[in-house]
């Protein structure tokens, strides 16, 4: 039995997205025990719940012996504000454990990294069932921690080096904080969703100052970009090989991630 | 004679904006010789020109030795793709100036303000005529370089700090580039426009932790921020007190500056 604990560092989720999924997980996945914490329903303003009951309930998660995975549910916006404290709150129990989401969910599994604690991987969250093709997504997280590997990024089977993956303003804000993992020799890959293509160049302005010694990058979907009041005169593509460029960064060409059901899963490392 | 260069390092005006100022320079200003340069009106996707056009106007501005100062058109975006180059192609007539902007313009304000050219200065632009009351920012700038100190921040006259004043998300992305000035022992101002405040949240945990060291920091006004689906849970003053409080900054209180025709001017040091 493969025990995985739901909790939302970041935003909450509807109770009928997590009766759905539940039952996704019961029907197909038998070798799951799915276990959603209370607090991923909880609601304080912006957040799922004050930033102490965000941390507490993550600690919980985390330092469960009994737990295989540590799923978040939701991103949005929220886990770097817990995520220096969740990391000093983490006992021997977190060392061998997946922890499994992407987006706002980045500033955790950075961190995690940087502290070498457990599995970090960047792959579909809870919530994700609410988009078009949502079901796959979470079949590919729970085949993921069920052993399954055909979830995978495919350009990870050709790759010698570490990986990680991230939104890239998540990525962007980590630069220079206690979170940022060294990634020095590792392929990056990043992907946007809801920013304007001006916003877009200046995370790389910043991103990528803070990559240097990268194997190099690769650009999964800038998806949901708004209208501008005129064209930014360059696509995301180009954006980054610009980037890419000034900081004599290896530009790897796509990946295949992003804000959308059919986001794939790269373990760090 | 006082003789202004203007330029546009991010972003194109109109030639009615132009005509406007220099129409109100001529009426109440008979010491200032406004040198607008025919850049400001170029156009290249979302740019006032390319990076090459934007920078060697900047150089152009910057290194004629019978300018006293070099005012930036307007923000919007772009001034970061051209800083490096730009302060790489300064000469020695480029330190005998002020430098007159923010916004955007503070990539090249902080820029120059860590290689310690000229005299950066936060205050308003060219494109700020349009606003309500925008005439009045346009006047307080011009009096200041030609002398007038009424237009200079409020809380100024009370500290014995070097100071600093950038928009929040132009200094969120200066933190660990090769632009960012060292900033410890000055007070530190921060406004923003436009961002909701989950963003702004976020810009406060990234920033604060690249201002170890500083002496405090100063709000100015965070407006025009859109509606989100739900309320944040606290407004923009507890934002950036909780941010001070978690990097042991010292939270000073309000700065009268912002994205508006109000203002006021900020010399750096």
């Amino acid at each position: 039995m493969t025990r995985i604990a739901v909790c939302a560092p970041s935003t909450p989720i509807t109770r009928e997205d997590a009766a759905r999924v539940s039952t996704l997980a019961a029907v197909e996945f038998p070798g799951v025990e799915l276990v959603i914490h209370e607090q991923c329903f909880a609601v304080e303003g912006h957040f799922a719940g004050s930033d102490e009951a965000r941390r507490q309930a993550f600690l919980e998660c985390a330092n469960d012996p009994s737990i295989d995975a540590v799923w978040f549910a939701r991103g949005g916006y929220g886990a770097c504000r817990i995520a220096e404290d969740v990391l000093a709150g983490l006992t021997h129990a977190a060392q061998d454990k997946t922890y499994l989401g992407y987006s706002d969910g980045g500033y955790l599994l950075g961190g995690l990294y940087r502290a070498r604690i457990g599995r970090p991987v960047h792959g579909p969250m809870l919530a994700d069932v609410r988009r078009d093709g949502g079901e796959d997504a979470v079949r590919r997280a729970l085949g993921f921690l069920t052993g399954a590997r055909d979830g995978l990024e495919p350009s990870l089977a050709g790759t010698r080096h570490p990986v990680v993956a991230f939104n890239l303003m998540t990525l962007a804000m980590l630069g220079g904080t206690r979170l940022m993992p060294g990634l020095a020799g590792h392929v990056v890959m990043v992907e946007e969703v809801s920013e304007y293509l001006y916003a877009v160049d200046r995370l790389f302005f910043h991103a990528t100052a803070h990559l240097g010694g990268i194997a190099g990058l690769r650009l999964g979907r800038v998806s949901d970009v708004p209208d501008n009041d005129r064209p930014f005169g360059a696509d995301a593509m180009q954006i980054a090989r610009h980037w890419c460029e000034r900081h004599s960064i290896a530009f790897l060409g796509a990946a295949d991630i992003g804000h959308d059901a059919a986001n794939r899963i790269v373990p760090f490392g």
